[in-house]
């Protein structure tokens, strides 16, 4: 843990090498049984008065409280205080490291400047580019952290990181070292992916096919080469492509994540955010991880969404922050039987914001989920998106003990409620840590 | 202060009896010049690497670092970290207390029920009225003390609170006794606001010119007499109406407020939310503080309001929290040459949220306001709605020293960024409380 990161605080504390009895949960939200898919949206699998044991980083057995106090008779105890106790989100959609900000373009998209048009101007994504191609990797973790922290703090246990501030290899490989360092001192896990096709570098502004072409025969053999010296006992990264107007063709997306595939590493896409161009077809023949954004999508692409693996992932935060009506078609998701999670894509230029509960917030509001298909979105179903659903999503014995104290008594709070944090503790691997709206008076 | 309510925290501290330097603000907000009228929303009055010296409770000196500095060399400091340093936000219009919540109707209502269908069935606004009547003073203080400390970690210094979930003389009066304990108790300042006009009470039904006689000629008397017996020392608090279908007529609203007039109360009135009764041109005629909502009001009600020193109060988290797609035509009041403020409107039904910096979000997405404006409108301008802009709003020489600094070193940031907390420390009349998205580790 770097320096000044975390704070030794109060009370108690869960034991080591010892089962800790976590009970008094008003509603225990277990989300058994796997991702969600279709019209099975929503289960929370909740247990009233529920508890759970942890051991060290796991869940060792999960029940009522009247039920595992007699079979945990003389274990430490944390109190749930009637309190809803949940799985930490999982955010499997962010574009978490990059320099700077774009403070002063929002004025100019929210008189009405539409995002392409500001991308083509050489503003937009571009401007971050340039700034995170001048940053130090100090510089790139020291900006990223607070967001990292942000996230954590509002309940995201785990989250997906892309690259794609870069768009050339020295860059790009900075911002992997960057998240890899990341990942390593801060306790929310990081689920790395690679995109270098995020935009068109300014290099080949002319020449998208050259980028491509760029990407596809010598960025990733680099990449696979890189991460097998550097981080050989990590998962290869995700590839993903922004598949999009003035941005890669369908065809191009294809090339790169074909050769993704063919090198071993596991696929995403961002499809359909503005035009639908296929990408989410794409990804669901490829048997790609997810599919993200949907917002144009076809009824044929969402059949295809439907009858693939391939998460459909949600980015409600982005309309939301461009200020446009039109959000993920979440209720013909699901009737098209697809899997569907929600992200934040959290990012400089559409959608700064950490919290996975303002996501939620949005999605019931905008998506007609109500709060329990959204948590479920936002949890098991997540977690499928980074391929953790094995392991996190959901509170289960011999799951990762990554697990959320609000502070209310009801899930249906969660979405209800916004603007605010409704998180009071979060328990990652078994490590509590609180989290206070709080204030502090001096003098 | 209650037990457990403020927690000494590290470091340092504003010293009293003497004046302290604080410093180094990248922008200095001073909203300077009082309430801004029409087109002039938007000033800031921003002082670069600026400066404030605060004594006790008051502003002394306003300035550069360097100025201020030569000025007052040997006294204390306070670093603001190149970050920014504004005005408090004022809240103008929560309904800050009530029992219970209504959780299990949010589900209903993103199912598209109307909120009008609810109220006419029994639900909604109702079923708070329910569990406001049977609890006592002490659990009203309790759960409405969490909602204030958020409020205030979120910036709030000043917030406007209404009473009206209890709808009869006992009720009203319990309300008013809560919201003066903890207008005592807090470091946020209360401005309360009498609305026992809220809704038809359910006795009165059938007879809602009963419930309206009932208000204007026994309330609203016993209320003064009340209020002079209990409060002597603090100013009368504001009369408001819901002047809307299905709650008080146009006449029946000119008929309370006419009575709160003649008795000395000063006048606000919520119109206009859902159809265009003519509430806020009634606003303007009687000279009410401020007139709020103003989603469906008509044009030349908001030419009567542009004439008038009637602030225009918009809610634009009202809209948000039913997902409805009309809010504030904030523009064409900036046009009429209108005082345009904001609010949360915090309450149980509509819109459970406590952050002003929400509302800034909304407001630069759905009223088009730059956050200049918006920042103005959360500031000076709702100062003025509860007619406190002498003393509150801006940052000038013998203001009230209600300050924030935030976490960031551009105001853009301020709805450019949603969903979490960018205040960083609030200063309230003086004296300095920490805030922290933290979260503190334990074991």
């Amino acid at each position: 843990m770097g320096p000044g990161f975390l704070i030794p605080a109060e009370g108690w504390f869960l034991w080591f090498n010892s089962p800790v009895l976590i009970h008094s949960a008003s509603q225990l939200l277990t989300l058994a049984g796997g991702p969600q898919r279709g019209r099975s949206l929503g289960g929370l699998g909740i247990i009233e008065d529920g508890a759970v044991v942890v051991r060290d980083e796991r869940i060792l057995a999960v029940g009522t409280t009247d039920g595992l106090r007699r079979a945990f008779p003389d274990e430490p105890t944390l109190d749930a205080g009637r309190c809803v106790l949940m799985p930490g989100f999982v955010d499997p959609h962010t574009h978490l490291i990059w320099a700077g900000d774009r403070a002063d373009e929002f004025e100019k998209k929210m008189g009405g400047m539409p995002y392409l048009d500001i991308l083509a101007g050489g503003g937009g994504i571009l401007s971050t580019v340039k700034a995170t191609r001048t940053a130090s990797i100090e510089t790139l973790i020291a900006q990223t952290r607070p967001r990292l922290l942000r996230m954590f703090a509002h309940g995201t246990t785990t989250a997906e990181a892309k690259t794609g501030y870069g768009l050339q290899t020295s860059t790009e490989l900075r911002l992997l070292k960057a998240l890899l360092a990341l990942d390593d001192e801060s306790p929310l896990d990081l689920a790395i992916t690679f995109m270098g096709a995020h935009a068109i570098a300014p290099e080949f502004k002319d020449d998208p096919q050259g980028y491509t072409d760029e990407v596809t025969h010598t960025m990733l053999p680099m990449l696979k080469e890189w991460w097998e010296a550097h981080a050989p006992r990590t998962p290869l990264p995700f590839v993903d492509v922004f598949c999009e107007n003035k941005a890669f063709t369908l065809e191009q997306s294809r090339q790169i994540l074909t050769k993704a595939r063919s090198l071993g590493f596991p696929l995403k896409i961002h499809a359909d955010e503005f035009d639908n161009l296929g990408g989410a077809a794409l990804a669901a023949e490829l048997g790609a991880a997810s599919a993200d954004h949907l917002v144009k999508t076809s009824d044929s692409d969402i059949d295809a969404l439907g009858r693939s693996d391939t998460v459909a992932v949600a980015l409600p935060c982005t309309p939301f922050g461009l200020a446009e009506a039109d959000y993920t078609p979440a209720r013909k998701l699901i009737e098209a039987d697809a899997i569907l999670a929600l992200a934040t894509d959290c990012n400089p230029g559409t959608s700064w914001n950490e919290s996975m509960q303002f996501a939620i917030a949005l999605a019931c509001r905008y998506m007609k989920l109500t709060p329990a298909q959204a948590i479920a979105a936002a949890t098991i179903n997540s977690a499928h998106a980074i391929r953790r659903a094995e392991s996190i999503g959901s509170i289960e014995v011999e799951k990762q003990a990554d697990l959320l104290i609000l502070s209310v008594s009801d899930y249906r709070q969660v979405g209800y409620r916004y603007g605010t944090n409704l998180v009071r503790q979060v328990i990652k691997r078994g490590r509590v840590y609180s989290v206070d709206v709080g204030y502090y008076r001096t003098a």
